[in-house]
């Protein structure tokens, strides 16, 4: 029984693997995956011709219509076999919940976006108000594509949140929004699982399986918004901390003598770079009043004095997220287009030149992979990573 | 073949975790393993019998003359078992390098230290010297016991450090030694395997095995020496960033115009409240002196101010640390026991006030358990670990 029970667990984690590694394009061939996974091509074809007959893997040797070039063969009329996970089989629904606006998608498990579609949040938000929304935009993203497998529904909120019981606690300047049991109100609802994240860290999911952290086993998100946050993975794992708060690094407090934090610290990060400080601190409505008054050189001098203490503290970060994570990549993300330039360009090379460790290893900085759609594409991401984990397994007939 | 070597796999896991949980009583018989591990008692039997047989483990019904209550059985006459690793059975060298001492120790798989030796070192040491002081501490360490079954080293060592390759790069103000390849001397010298980690990690994985932190997930071990910096446990595992680099809390800049650091930049948290710092600031020479002129009142107004900087700093300090790594747990280290209540008293509650996610969770602050011995019971435990991991097999005579 206890063999059962691990053959079971065995069988589960390695289809779960086979998975991911054609999601994310880790392999493409049974001996890719062999390798991989450390499985023998016995195994591996065992585990795939059932994920075939599942139809979630598909060989495109028998899918001559997809791309003719497979049916020619080589010079003994071998075929290649290139396995890949059908477009559009494997899709889950991303709600990324922004202070402002809610947007929800349906995204596959390959990354790309099927649908989306948002809606503005008005100031005075109740729990009844938003639930509603977001129950008519899942209808509506359903209906609209009904013959979609959906494996499960995640979300990508502003914090703070209970993750542990999918739980909206009490978001700062969100309406009366507060103490909102979002997963089980979905999971009744919709008979989907439901999981909960916070928006960096499912931002640093997304990059990690889709965008440019793809490779690294180490990457710090940082996302600028009206707060300051990062999303950490640490050996291919997220930072969690002990109940999902881990990486608030705009609430580093780096001068005694800074600007009122709305924590009740002094001199935060955030207070010198997030996008709305910075445009309250040089006048401006909209980053595009920002990015024109600073080339065309209109700043008084105290305006260019906060534009430069924002360089400073995006320094300070950058050093303190090397010295403290250690990672090989960091991604700045959720700056509009025109501001990466002022977030980003000499910070790399600062970085590198002032971090403890400096000399001995090269850490990247890029911005975002996806933009704007970042914390969206992380949303669905959420439901990814309980599928690649074999914690959420896909519908297995021959077990 | 795929099957045997997944059977393997999970044979070598299995014992690796029965030993874990007996090690660091997590369990002790065969019901609690069984629930433990998620296996059948059947099958923690022939594990646990393949064990007693190789040595590893033993049934305290069959040792009566340990303690002999176990011998009288219950009502029926049904004796109950008790499963442990039997005393100083797997043990494995610790070697703990500070920057003016280095200390050798057997430690064993229970985390008890078995055996003591340490060693001053000159300020003007290089490569040589420090090797041929390793190699004859470890010499001695073994002739005294020289029936002890050892599984490895472990190092604990001053950073930098490239953990890769089990080398010293070059720690600042620690003599000429630099670039020094420590696993592999010691590996071909005695052919153990020999693993090298900063003393913060080594200190955090200790408290985690045997310490405070033993039912925590989470935990950030905080070291206050020369330097400051910390060891962070995250969802039981270690927090090592890409290249071991990570936890450098110690240089956090906290004040653009606070004291120049070592490492380049200002208001460094290190500069506020390591051990040498706030002697330093104090004037004194000892932390007997210090906590003698604290309590005298004898300090100046600017004496004053500084005692008043280094508590400040401690509690940003912690406030970065609830809001970074979000743990279960934070153990201050390496403080002298009179110093312990200038940097521990309040500070608990004033972090758990005044973290971002306040209200929501609780935090709690301790002293380190074994207080300086932590880093070298720390090194034994990077053996242990890889033990536990399943990375470092037992010999196995049934397999």
């Amino acid at each position: 029984m206890a063999t059962t029970k691990n053959m079971q667990f065995l069988r589960t984690s390695n289809r779960a693997a086979i998975i991911k590694a054609l999601s994310l394009g880790e392999a493409a061939n049974r001996a890719e995956l062999s390798s991989r996974l450390g499985l023998s091509k016995m195994a591996i074809s065992g585990l795939v011709n059932d994920l075939i007959s599942d139809g979630f893997v598909e060989d495109r040797k028998y899918s001559p219509f997809r791309d003719s070039t497979w049916y020619t063969g080589d010079a003994n009329g071998r075929k290649p076999s290139a396995l890949s996970i059908p477009p559009r089989k494997i899709n889950a629904i991303g709600i990324h919940i922004k202070r402002y606006e809610v947007h929800c998608l349906i995204v596959e498990i390959q990354g790309n976006i099927l649908y989306h579609d948002y809606c503005s949040l008005t100031k005075d938000m109740n729990n009844d108000n938003l639930s509603s929304i977001l129950v008519s935009m899942i209808e509506k993203a359903l209906l609209s594509n009904p013959d979609y497998y959906i494996a499960g529904i995640g979300i990508a909120s502003i914090g703070p949140l209970d993750i542990m019981q999918n739980r909206l606690l009490y978001p700062p300047d969100f309406g009366h929004i507060g103490d909102l049991y979002l997963g089980k109100l979905l999971e009744e609802k919709f008979h989907f699982p439901v999981f909960l994240d916070n928006d960096m860290n499912a931002s640093a999911i997304a990059e990690h399986f889709y965008g440019i952290g793809k490779t690294c086993d180490s990457l710090v998100y940082v996302g600028f918004g009206t707060g300051v946050g990062a999303g950490i993975i640490n050996h291919r794992k997220l930072l969690h901390g002990s109940a999902g708060f881990a990486g608030e690094i705009g609430h580093i407090s780096i001068n005694p003598n800074g600007p009122k934090c709305s924590c009740g610290q002094n001199g935060c990060i955030e207070t010198y770079t997030s996008i709305s400080r910075l445009m309250n601190n040089l006048n401006v409505s909209s980053s595009e009043q920002l990015i024109q008054k600073i080339q065309n050189q209109e700043l008084t001098p105290e305006e260019q004095e906060h534009l430069i203490q924002c360089r400073n503290a995006l320094k300070t970060l950058l050093i303190t997220i090397a010295n403290l994570y250690d990672p090989e990549l960091v991604i700045f993300g959720e700056l509009p287009q025109k501001l990466i330039s002022i977030y980003i360009d000499g910070m790399e090379s600062y970085m590198n030149d002032h971090m403890l460790h400096h000399g001995f290893q090269k850490i990247r900085l890029y911005s975002s992979s996806f933009g704007e759609n970042t914390p969206a594409i992380g949303s669905a991401s959420l439901v990814f990573k309980r599928i690649f984990e074999g914690k959420l397994p896909l519908p297995d007939s021959s077990s």
